[in-house]
């Protein structure tokens, strides 16, 4: 059995993680054995390699937040499950190793025909995504929302679950090789961000009111974004991918009353029971078995090539998420 | 009779406007001829001059858009106003001016021992101060609040009406030499702005939670202000002293639940009911007349000198409020 650990942090991730084996452990009272199928490698795993997320592991531990795993061994009183089901590995557990014990009753039982690589990324972006779109403003169908950051992974569950939602978005995305696979998740409107941006969107939208903008990048990224949105509207932030603060105009926000807010999905783990969790990942599964939920999968990475794996997330400018199959080759 | 007026916008303030004669105007049916005591230069107005407000008069204008003034004529049904009281001037009525034409029913009608450099003050800041503490986050006796440019006249305003609720401030400067003023104010707790400035807050209010930050600064200003604020609470941001935009490390917002918003007070005139404005001004005006509010002035101008008025309001650094007295000198 072999994990991806790290004892210390620093800004270079990939040199802080590497491959240990580790001993098969014993299973306890209501425990099961779960070989890793796929866990993907997120943007927040590489910050909390970096030590700039908002929650950190004490250390040493093991890489991941999700993933996806067979059940390979039961544990005393766990035989409500059975060998081979397939399930969402529990949140935060540190997913990047072949195998890991977990508490039978924190699992999520998964439809057996789903496609281990996509369910492998359902807990983490997809329910940012959802959330981001149903818990900030009360959209109706028809009405329009913007993103930013279009083409990463949350970019395209978003438009998806937009679609499903018969929302109109409006995709801006930073280069003009990412408009394909944009318009591939499903994304009919897609702009390349620029000092213009506000007048290309009134454009495109016909000047409908947009009250929900959603911004990953940050720096003068979401003035832009802002400056798209109708009077009262809110901006949703996630991320900075460009490595900068925010910046907002008092001009724009103060004279037009926006609200920013900043999504966290790690917030509404903690503050949402565990059958509404449930819930939305019951659906979300749904969708991804019947590929309504679909994200693009770049590059899968051996448990021994962590390094490469963590190496390649951090790079950005990637077209699909990374991703680790443990018990790969 | 004469009236300080512009009929361009541009980037020097003092360059584009200029003092005028005019002649007495007819007074209609409900009118009253005022004369104008006093009416401040406040920074909304210096940026309705260089273009830069939320709203702009159509051109040409006259400066200034409150103050205080005497009933010096009646006009036909204007009875039930007697010459010589002291009245508010009707907002956004172009108060540089040594004579205006109001209708009698918009006037407010202020206390006859009232200091009236200091009701001339009346309209703007003590309303956005009042409002700003109200109107966002449900505080109590006892609770904190932060701001920054606390040696404004809001920033004074502010430490004074929440004095008078019970509530704690903490007032951040950017210089040694503003420290003095907040202190003369009522203001206790003053810091001066500095990377560490969320460690001495957590240190002078002994980690208190301080849900209401109040930011009129921009830049890492509002980045440090927001740095020192409790897990869900909200900054409101109310203009741009350093003129850049507002900048927040989503690290800060995002991971504890921050709430970003703007306040304008031409929203509040906007959408508020005129017996509610009013009776906000009565309460305020009171409380000027008690001496409970009160703004330090740095110097007084006459209408032949609005240039010069104009220069040193928009220069900064100042220790008080720049007022235009029309019929001085």
């Amino acid at each position: 059995m072999k994990r991806a650990a790290y004892a210390t942090r620093g800004p270079v991730p990939q040199d802080v993680i590497a491959a240990e084996e580790f001993e098969a452990p014993k299973l306890g009272e209501g425990q099961v054995l779960l070989e890793v199928m796929a866990a993907p490698i997120n943007p927040s795993d590489v910050l909390t390699l970096t030590g700039e997320y908002g929650m950190l592991p004490p250390l040493p531990a093991v890489g991941g937040n999700e993933g996806v795993g067979r059940v390979a061994k039961l544990g005393p009183g766990a035989d409500a499950w059975a060998i081979g089901e397939l399930v969402l590995l529990p949140i935060g557990s540190g997913t990047w190793t072949t195998h890991m014990v977990a508490d039978a009753q924190r699992l999520i039982a998964l439809p057996p025909q789903g496609d281990p690589r996509q369910l492998a990324m359902l807990s983490v972006n997809p329910p940012t995504a959802l959330l981001m779109l149903r818990d900030f403003v009360d959209l109706q169908e028809g009405d329009w929302v913007i993103q930013n950051a279009a083409n990463s992974a949350v970019g395209g569950y978003l438009v998806q679950i937009a679609n499903s939602r018969g929302l109109n978005t409006i995709n801006v995305v930073r280069r003009d090789s990412a408009i394909a696979g944009v318009k591939a998740a499903g994304g009919e409107h897609v702009l390349v961000d620029g000092d213009d941006l506000h007048k290309r969107v009134a454009e495109l939208s016909s000047g409908a009111k947009i009250m929900l903008g959603i911004d990953a990048v940050g720096g003068m990224a979401s003035e832009r974004l802002a400056r798209s949105l109708a009077p009262g509207a809110t901006m949703v932030n996630y991320g900075a991918m460009s490595g900068e603060p925010c910046m907002l105009n008092p001009g724009t926000f103060v004279f037009r009353d926006l609200r920013l807010r900043g999504f966290w999905l790690a917030n509404w783990f903690r503050t949402t029971p565990p059958e509404k969790q449930f819930k939305v990942f019951r659906e979300l599964s749904q969708q991804v078995v019947d590929r309504q939920l679909h994200a693009r999968v770049h590059a899968t990475y051996g448990i021994d090539q962590i390094k490469e794996a963590v190496a390649a997330a951090a790079a950005g400018e990637r077209d699909g998420k990374i991703l680790v199959e443990p018990n790969k080759g």
